[in-house]
C-alpha cells in the first residue's frame, strides 16, 4: 500500500522555520541553521545523503503548502526541485508550469484534491508531504499522514514556526521506525498508528 | 574538568510535561507517557539503561527546581531518588532531609548557591541539573549547563510545558556528541560550546 510521508528538518527547541519570513529571510531568521545539513559537502556513503536519497527512490508525487512555494520558488530558479510532479496548496487558480516535463507544478484549493491527485500520480509509488510545518499539521490533523521522518538541527533557535503546533488532536501515539545518525543531525522516522482514514484514490 | 548535564525527557512536539500538572496528573495530562521508557521492562544490556546507569556513574551531586520536588516526593516515597546528594531551587529556607545519610536532600533558594555548593560535593565527578524543563532553561540562559541529554519519547502531546520555551537567547548552536536508540526512545546527546562562565566552585 502506497504511504503518505512528511519529511522536514526541525530545531532540538521545535521550530521548522525562524521567526520574520521574508524573501530575504525564506527560512525566517537563523532558519538557514536548519538546513545545512542539506548543503553540507558529503563523502561517499554518507548517511544525511542516503536518507534523502531513500526517500526520493521512494516517492512518485509531491505536496507542498503555498508558502513553501511561494518562498522557495526564487531559491529553487523557478524550477521544481522534486524528481516528481509537485501539487501546491495555493487559494487562487493558477495554470500549471511545464505541465508537458516529467516534473511539473500544479496548483489546487484544498487539501483533499491535492490528495487525490497527487496519489493518483504516484500510484504505487509514495506521496511526500514536503512543508512546511503548517500544512504537514493539516496533513496530520486530517488523518492522512502514514509516516514522518523529522531531521533534527543541533541548535536552538528560540522562536519561529513550531512543526506541530496547528496539530488538532490531544495527544497521537507514534510508532518509532528507526533512526539515522550523521554528525550533523539525526533523522528520528515514525509512523502514525491511528491513521483513521485511507489513501482516498 | 567536570561538566554540568542535563537529562530530561521530551515528547517529540517538545513538551517535557503535559498541560494541567496535578498531585493526580505529576506530569501534567498523558505526561506519564514521556516516562514510559524508564518504567519499561528492560533486558540485558538494554540501551536506555545503559544511557541512565552511564549518567549515574558520572555525578556526584544533582541540582532540581521546587516544582519537580513537590510533585515528585510523594511519588519518590519520601526519599532522594538519585544516588547522590540533591539541592532543591526552593523559595522556603527549609531544613535538610537525611543530612547524615549519602543522599540528603539540601535546600537552597537561589541557583548560584545550588551550583556552587552541589559542584562543590561533586569534586571530581559531573553535576547533574534533573529538572524539571523550567530549572534546566534557567541553567540554559545562566550560561552554566555543558551538556543536555534530551530523550525523545514518540508522542505528540499537544500541549503542556515546552523544554527551552523561557530559554533567553535568540539562537544558540549546539554540538551533536551522539545518540543512543532503544525501540522505545530516541537520546540525543549534546554540548554546550558557547559556555560563557565557567564553574563558580
Amino acid at each position: 500500500v502506497p504511504q503518505t510521508i512528511a519529511f522536514i528538518s526541525m530545531s532540538l527547541d521545535g521550530f521548522a522555520a525562524g521567526p520574520d519570513i521574508s524573501q530575504q529571510h525564506p527560512l525566517g531568521r537563523n532558519g538557514e541553521i536548519l538546513h545545512e545539513w542539506l548543503f553540507a559537502e558529503k563523502g561517499e556513503d554518507d548517511p544525511d545523503a542516503r536518507v534523502v536519497d531513500s526517500i526520493f527512490a521512494r516517492i512518485g508525487a509531491v505536496v507542498i503548502g503555498n508558502v513553501m512555494f511561494s518562498i522557495g520558488w526564487k531559491e529553487w530558479g523557478e524550477q521544481n526541485p522534486f524528481p516528481v510532479p509537485v501539487w501546491v496548496l495555493a487559494h487562487a487558480q493558477r495554470e500549471s508550469i511545464a505541465p508537458e516535463s516529467t516534473n511539473p507544478v500544479h496548483f489546487v484549493s484544498d487539501l483533499t484534491t491535492a490528495l487525490a491527485l497527487s496519489r493518483a500520480q504516484a500510484g504505487d509509488k509514495d506521496l511526500l508531504i514536503g512543508g512546511g510545518p503548517t500544512t504537514i499539521d493539516q496533513v496530520i490533523t486530517a488523518g492522512e499522514l502514514d509516516e514522518i521522518i523529522v531531521t533534527v538541527a543541533p541548535v536552538l533557535l528560540g522562536n519561529g514556526t513550531r512543526l506541530f503546533a496547528s496539530v488538532d488532536a490531544d495527544v497521537t501515539r507514534l510508532e518509532p521506525v528507526g533512526e539515522t545518525s550523521s554528525v550533523r543531525v539525526t533523522h528520528l522516522h515514525y509512523r502514525f498508528p491511528d491513521r483513521h482514514s485511507g489513501p482516498s484514490a
